[in-house]
């Protein structure tokens, strides 16, 4: 009864919810079109302002389009959590959806004409400024510059134009609080054991796709040039540029279902952890690619000098977003650190939305100061988040750590959504695509070139995310003591998604021919890696034999006695680790106990820099209370016994003064051996129902390492 | 030894911040300066690209600014909440910063001349469009409108224009979520009480309140205009705008200090409730105002049709505008009751992010669905919230509970902040100000004679506050048997402080002479109120014996015994809640058990009416597990007596099912017994340490009702 009840109620639901679907969306756009102009009236005055009524009333409704586009999908998501369907996720959802709601405003029923408020001016300017003032009748009217549109469009659909919105909104609202979102929430003891290979993934795997994307695209154009299929100039950096942003990858599809079948965590570090990174590195990247400027009359020819430069602003921004982000970072650590010293008088801590609000404002201004300062934003604010995870966390109020949580966890959650939908619309709503039917002259139809295009594009990156992963697993390898194992390497590739940066980056800058080529080809990517290759990840984790279910909260307990072949030692991969562990000990920054005898050193970069000084005072002054701060858990834990017992790993002991001083050698050891130890398998294989070929095994220590 | 600890902390915080204050800001302006042109280069394509950077760069530097203002104003706010300073309100200590920072750069180093690429164009067109394309070199170039500037200001301050926000952005973005959450958290109890009163003043108010100011207004206009002090028209028509959008009050400051030291919890609802609704009222009389156009050649003599038309659209919006927030909100705690009901099987509460997404999403969509359709958003947007705090919240998990109140809080916070820090930096930004040095011919100094100014329009705004709360109170005190008592009604006069409402609604139309004075003396207004009646709260409490420290959630148990002199009779003034009452037990709409019967009569207005029937369908299959649902609190008291006793107020009896069908005429009385007897004088009176006249009063019962 209670199940027949359950298979109803289901299907209402279902039913209910395309229903949903069906009716709101010509409904929002009857909205959409429901603003038609009203009654003439004498008065210019009055026109004015029912014309800005007017196009304020088209803007809700443009915006009502999204929100209603992002209720449905979040409906259909708790439909399909409901019935645990793992093959979409809520992103590729998201932009199927797009992708409808496009359509119709494509081919649909609205063709509103060109408003007859635009007037075209033909005035003998030779560039386009970014501000017009225009002399109607003796006053001054104003004009911001909104981007170039061509010819045909503009007897074509305002309601298009309309939805489309500034890419800046992309690159600078909805971007930055994923980014920080993912520095926030980055497992970071996993994260640090993983740190050597995630970072030669991030830098080197990189630069490796960039690059071999980029020759091969320019094979493909090259190619395409002699056939005639090119309608416009396509360059090697212009290749190069494309091997960037699709090098960003976004896993999110694929990290979601790790998490929720609770996957080998080194595996999710090393995925998430690179992701993560490389998005920094692509936007960087890319944007070193641009400043490639030869001197002289050929401004496409290779030269020594402007690479070199190209390499200079490449490390230069990097590093300036990284010590900038940091710097914030630490300075807001040092600020709540205060704060929970001074908290026995002032008590920061009780007023939660002011410590809230302090947190997110500090948060947003590091992204700001970075792009003021022409650094990158996105960058500074990953590096931030980072640096606020691993150190201020632990001196906000509990409620507050809830409150910062779940309030970045909602901005994330809306502005991913928001991107992918987006994509989906942009797909049909957006003005400038060039979808190249290449390659192939005369024999096949346009829409099998256009296929063609694709696959090559497809198989161009699948050549360079393998370039990336497979020989730098080899030689990650021989150092490391935990080797990455080859069905991990074919996971990573797989998992090798294209998300939001990708699309940010490559809609930044639509102006070219070339860019709007690639703008179209990201799109097509995107689509193809969230659906495809998101759809297919538990296939992909049954196929390659990876185990499901393993609870990261009990690994203390549950590795006990498995990962014995692997002793810590000296020679652990995780040097970078240890390089950092022993800095992070010797100078105790923040939330350790000797806060103040080392800050002026490394905090010269911030801008509020002077403020330290101030803020140390205070620190100093009560340094005596500063036993009581719980530090970072993930580094207090200390083990009473080297070797490995149950008992031993079991009890933590937050012995803080202990460490306050320096690290030493041993402590990094037991550090290392607590760590390494984990590195084992463990629980149970995921099975499909399709999966036949083997027994599930129901034991979770059956299966050892292979 | 800790007190002297705690002295010499606090002060080194206060140099902190202060140093903070001085260092931060000179640092964040020569950022914004950092960015002066770089080396230029012969590609068109590379100077428009650093020509867009260099914009973009601009504007992150000018966000900052006001991020280190929120932040510097929240650092403050600590300070000044640990030394217990209640004479200024984080409003009014935003708008000092605001004020500074103004200063700065109006006065300041920067003088930015207009960029070269400003091109003014002189063409013959008549009038401005919304969008403009402009044909250079056969490449056409979307210009969107800005707004008017005037001649002077093209050769002033590029900085001063690029600080200045779209007005729109007040009105759509941050006021929302302000009102939203006024509506969201309004004392419920104590609002249904006193609903009549605040109708009245909501209402009544506001109409009689907008209509003495702008007869005064007009008073002083035509004054004005013999003397020859006018620059430009002013209507009659002027005047009543201008009366309107002072009638908002926002007594954000006087509130917080109410919370914070705990006043009489009627006083609280009674000001509270009508400073939220009088918000709504005068949106859609200021809108209704604009909307008056008599036909004929003289557009501003007074016209009969005209007006009632305007009557006629003022209570067309504002109806279409409730009833669309409240069915949307009802729509939502719809959804979530189904989201209850089949939460069994689906758990949309085991997703709290999918329901926090989902209810903050549904109560945006509110505010774009009333602006798409016409209606004013913000007043559907205060109903929505109203709905939903009365019936969605229960129906959310715990923790989704939390976050959206939090949520809702911050953004309030951070919106509320922005703007009045906004409203002190515009006092020296904004390029079009009005301030008319008016009445005084010769023989006054300019300066005495705009103070004279503000002090008129300061004792008109006050005649008008005072007709409103006087009159009303007398005639509100003949029907209520729980009197609105003198020093009540000063304080609610005291209180009559105007804030963020005002100042959005006259930012949005500052394009007349008429418009930019009002704009302009709008802000004095509000910083007058502000810091002086914000600040003089405490002193004003104390002077009208008001008491403090009265404990709301202890009402049942300690009023016991000493409200007996009013007995709950069916005269009560409380005729509105009676007739709400009886409907939503009659008609229990929504978290009562019969959810599904009385539907479809009510919610025709909502976009996605068809919906419902789906979703009643889920409901109804499910009506015996209605019983399981845990009905508002607010409501679901029942007493196991009439007569009040401590034991059986006490007693809170959460009987679900038992008030399910019908309510009966006994159940409203008891509501109202209990509702009635909590209405006493508790609490302590605030001595200030000035205030030596009297003595403290120790026991909390001794002065009793005067």
């Amino acid at each position: 009864m209670v199940f027949k009840v359950t298979v109803s109620s289901a299907r209402r639901a279902t039913r209910t919810l395309w229903l949903l679907a069906l009716v709101s969306l010509p409904v929002c756009i009857s909205v959409c079109r429901a603003s038609s102009p009203q009654e003439d009236s004498a008065m210019e005055n009055i026109v004015t302002e029912k014309k800005a009524e007017e196009s304020h009333r088209q803007d809700s409704a443009d915006l009502l389009i999204f929100i209603l586009l992002l209720t449905l999908t979040i409906l259909t998501i708790w439909l399909f959590k409901h019935r645990r369907f793992r093959f979409l996720h809520e992103t590729g959802l998201a932009m199927i959806y797009g992708l409808i709601v496009g359509v119709i405003l494509r081919y649909g029923i609205i063709h509103v004409p060109l408003d007859v408020g635009n007037i075209t001016l033909n005035c003998q300017v030779n560039a386009s400024p970014a501000t017009l003032l225009v002399n109607v009748s003796g006053k001054f009217y104003e004009y911001t510059l909104k981007g170039e549109i061509s010819g045909n469009d503009m007897k074509d659909n305002e309601m298009l134009r309309k939805v489309t919105f500034d890419p800046e909104v992309f690159f600078n609202i909805l971007l930055p609080p994923i980014i920080f979102h993912a520095g926030y929430s980055l497992k970071r003891r996993h994260f640090f054991r993983n740190m050597g290979s995630i970072l030669a993934y991030a830098f080197l795997g990189t630069v490796i796709s960039c690059f071999i994307i980029g020759l091969l695209m320019y094979g493909c154009v090259t190619l395409m040039k002699q056939v005639g299929q090119l309608n416009g100039d396509f360059f090697f950096t212009d290749c190069l540029f494309f091997g960037a942003i699709v090098s960003a990858t976004d896993p999110v599809t694929v990290l979601a279902i790790f998490n929720e079948l609770q996957v080998d965590v080194d595996l999710y570090a090393l995925l998430f952890g690179e992701s993560v990174l490389n998005d920094a590195v692509a936007v960087v990247l890319s944007s070193s690619i641009v400043a490639y400027q030869p001197e002289g009359d050929n401004s496409h020819t290779f030269e020594v000098m402007a690479m070199l430069k190209s390499f200079g602003i490449f490390l230069g921004v990097f590093s300036g977003s990284f010590a900038l982000g940091v710097a914030t970072g630490i300075y807001v650590v040092k600020f709540f650190d205060c704060g929970v010293h001074v908290t026995k008088f002032t008590k920061l801590r009780d007023f939660q939305l002011l410590e809230t609000a302090l947190f997110f404002l500090m948060s947003w201004s590091t992204f700001l100061l970075a792009e003021a300062c022409g650094f990158t934003g996105v960058v500074a604010v990953l590096f931030c988040g980072i640096t606020q995870a691993h150190y201020t966390y632990n001196n906000l109020s509990p409620e507050s750590q809830d409150r910062t949580k779940q309030l970045f966890e909602l901005l994330n959650f809306l502005a991913e959504n928001f991107i992918f939908s987006y994509m989906g619309l942009t797909l049909f709503t957006f003005q400038n695509h060039v979808f190249n039917p290449m390659f192939i002259v005369g024999a096949f139809h346009t829409s099998f070139a256009f296929v063609l295009n694709h696959v090559l594009t497809q198989v161009a990156l699948f050549i360079g995310r393998a370039a990336n992963i497979y020989p730098l697993s080899f030689l990650l390898n021989l150092g490391r003591r935990n080797k990455i194992r080859s069905n991990f390497q074919h996971m990573m590739m797989f998992a090798g998604l294209r998300g939001a940066m990708t699309f940010a980056l490559s809609i930044r800058d639509t102006a070219t021919y070339a860019r709007q080529m690639m703008f179209s080809t990201t799109l097509l990517v995107v689509f193809f890696t969230v659906w495809i290759c998101g759809g297919g990840t538990t296939q992909m984790l049954s196929c390659q034999r990876i185990r499901v279910g393993v609870d990261s909260d009990q690994d203390n307990s549950m590795s006990v006695g498995e990962g014995s072949e692997r002793r810590s030692t000296k020679q652990e991969s995780a040097w970078l680790f240890r390089i950092w562990y022993n800095f992070d000990h010797k100078y105790p920054l923040l939330n350790y106990a000797k806060v103040t005898s080392f800050f002026p050193q490394i905090c010269c970069v911030s801008l509020n820099n002077l403020c330290f000084f101030f803020l140390q005072n205070e620190c100093q002054l009560k340094d005596d209370d500063s036993d009581l701060i719980l530090r970072d858990g993930d580094i207090n834990l200390t083990y009473g016994d080297i070797t490995v017992s149950t008992d031993a790993s079991g009890a933590h002991t937050s012995g803080g003064p202990a460490f306050a001083g320096a690290a030493t050698s041993d402590d990094l050891d037991r550090e290392l051996a607590y760590g390494d130890h984990e590195l084992v398998m463990r629980g149970t294989r995921l099975v499909l129902p399709m999966d036949d070929s083997e027994p599930p095994f129901t034991e979770p220590h059956h299966r050892m390492r292979m």
